[in-house]
């Protein structure tokens, strides 16, 4: 596809929709903005606010660039899942409240243009690598790290799929089979350990015994809205107790990853969501731990390096599903 | 390649060497044989004994068909990793005693055959996907459980080998981050509970608990005679110390499985080596616990089965690293 061709992303999450278009060769984006999901409202509300951000998206690139309406190939989706990509439809997202919705058709009703969905995580990891941290990398894990946390896998620069569509669950490996409940129902699962949730929570299990900290205080007293970010916060001003919870981070999301190098001996690592405010912080003592716990060849071949999309990698890269659904091969600029 | 070319494949093992050869189309096998490996001899003599062996096995497959020489195409090997394919050389064997041994140019120049070499675990897995259990699986996993535990894993039809050749170290991924050190230098990795070693130092750790058990009389009292097999033997007739340790033996690679199902989402993950001569004893609480820890998206797509070439996965697979390595396509024969 010349870059003369536009496609447009969405990223559907639990609390925000995220739209741009982009050029087919991944160096111009336009008419980003984002809205809230109101999830509440149900399924067909929410795709129709996609829709009409869509239609938006496309008067702004219109006018930025001059093309006509023909310059739009299609709209990529991603979508929390698990979904059937095939069929183009939604299974099941508790988030939304979502079960079998078919976005794909109901997008292409709406917009009259082609569409195709992927998994929100795989989307993001994508989008890391067509333009972001993860760019010129062959095999990649992408980890997201939000109230959960996702993962998504590209191998021979091709996303990775599984043989159900549902590879990429990271957040849902034992670390410790013995170890704390995870939302999932399973003990030990690493987002029982390293999810903003889970961080939070850790950050008050240690306020329980350990009360010289100044996180009550960024909370005004009431504990219960400590937040991962806050965590990140009170470390970076010092603060003993959140220190330690951030470096435990590390230690349970060095084990995880260790994990990946081992099995997958990917070239690029890359992690995006709040967690990467943590910076150097969590960034050092999470590569000290892998370093401990994987072998020093899958450890040289790897780089592990935080999102460069904060924000967009996902609707980047939904835009990078598309192109790739479409049979076209994705060549990222610049490389 | 049509079916009446022929490759001989190797099997180096740290205690035997086996080898065979095998019709292209991997409908015909001949002049399988295996001899002690005696790596105390050195990386020469080992060579030698190994080129010797192919010499034999090709003039046993001439013998029994009717061929020439010429219908030898070349030599694969699997051997103890890492080895640098590429270049053909074992960089270090710990068992062997080798370090950056040029296998591949020494088996060519000893037998005038092409060659090629992959990881022993890789070459077993590819051996049960090309004709053994794993037929016609896609992506598939496969775990070869003996002294320590091996790993190799097929995508989309072919080997994955990672960004440094060292993909599929499957057992030593972290199940318990401060559970049972390994041998690798790890805490909780599987090899430390799953591996045959691991199976025989937890029974003899249980006896110490718990005497009433037939496993001290089947050693004639010595518990350090205890192995794998044994703890195998004694659940089979009943024992209760046996029978817990083999059910444990199932949570603990459950857990290491599920993993892999959660990441990687194969079809069939095939199990090979010693341990499945625990038959149902093992298999049942294990799929009961990938059951509890994977996704049902996953565990359904997934049939978990073990080995059918016992023995001969790896000379198989060797035989069809070379096929693949030399730009055929494999397909396997009755698909």
């Amino acid at each position: 596809m010349p870059h003369s061709q536009f496609i447009v992303g969405v990223d559907l999450g639990g609390t925000n929709i995220v739209v741009c278009a982009m050029s087919a060769d991944g160096t111009r984006q336009h008419g980003l903005h984002s809205e809230p999901t109101r999830a509440h409202e149900g399924a067909d509300a929410v795709i129709g606010r996609m829709a009409q951000m869509v239609n938006e998206t496309i008067n702004v690139t219109m006018r930025e660039t001059g093309v006509s309406r023909d310059a739009f190939r299609g709209v990529g989706v991603g979508a929390p899942g698990p979904l059937d990509r095939e069929a183009g439809v939604v299974l099941v997202a508790p988030n939304l409240g979502w079960r079998n919705v078919p976005l794909r058709d109901r997008m292409t009703e709406l917009t009259g243009l082609d569409a195709a969905i992927d998994n929100d995580a795989n989307c993001a990891t994508y989008g890391e690598w067509w333009i972001g941290a993860a760019k010129g990398g062959r095999n990649v894990i992408g980890v997201t790290i939000g109230t959960g946390i996702g993962g998504g896998m590209i191998v021979n620069g091709e996303l990775y799929h599984g043989s159900s569509d549902s590879a990429g669950e990271i957040g849902h490996t034992t670390i410790d089979q013995t170890g704390r409940r995870c939302g999932c129902g399973n003990y030990g699962c690493l987002e029982a350990y390293a999810s903003g949730t889970a961080i939070a929570e850790r950050a008050r299990e240690a306020l329980a015994y350990d009360t010289a900290s100044i996180l009550p205080d960024l909370v005004d007293g009431d504990v219960s809205k400590i937040t991962a970010a806050i965590v990140y916060e009170a470390a970076s001003r010092g603060d003993a107790v959140a220190t330690e919870v951030v470096r435990d981070t590390a230690r349970f999301l060095g084990t995880g990853l260790a994990n990946l190098l081992n099995i997958f001996n990917p070239d690029v690592v890359v992690i995006a969501g709040g967690v990467t405010q943590a910076g150097e912080a969590l960034f050092g003592p999470l590569r000290a731990e892998i370093r401990r716990r994987a072998f020093k060849m899958a450890v040289d071949a790897c780089r592990i390096v935080p999102g460069t999309l904060p924000g967009t990698a996902g609707v980047v890269g939904a835009v990078a599903t598309f192109i790739a659904q479409r049979g076209a091969q994705l060549s990222p600029p610049l490389r």
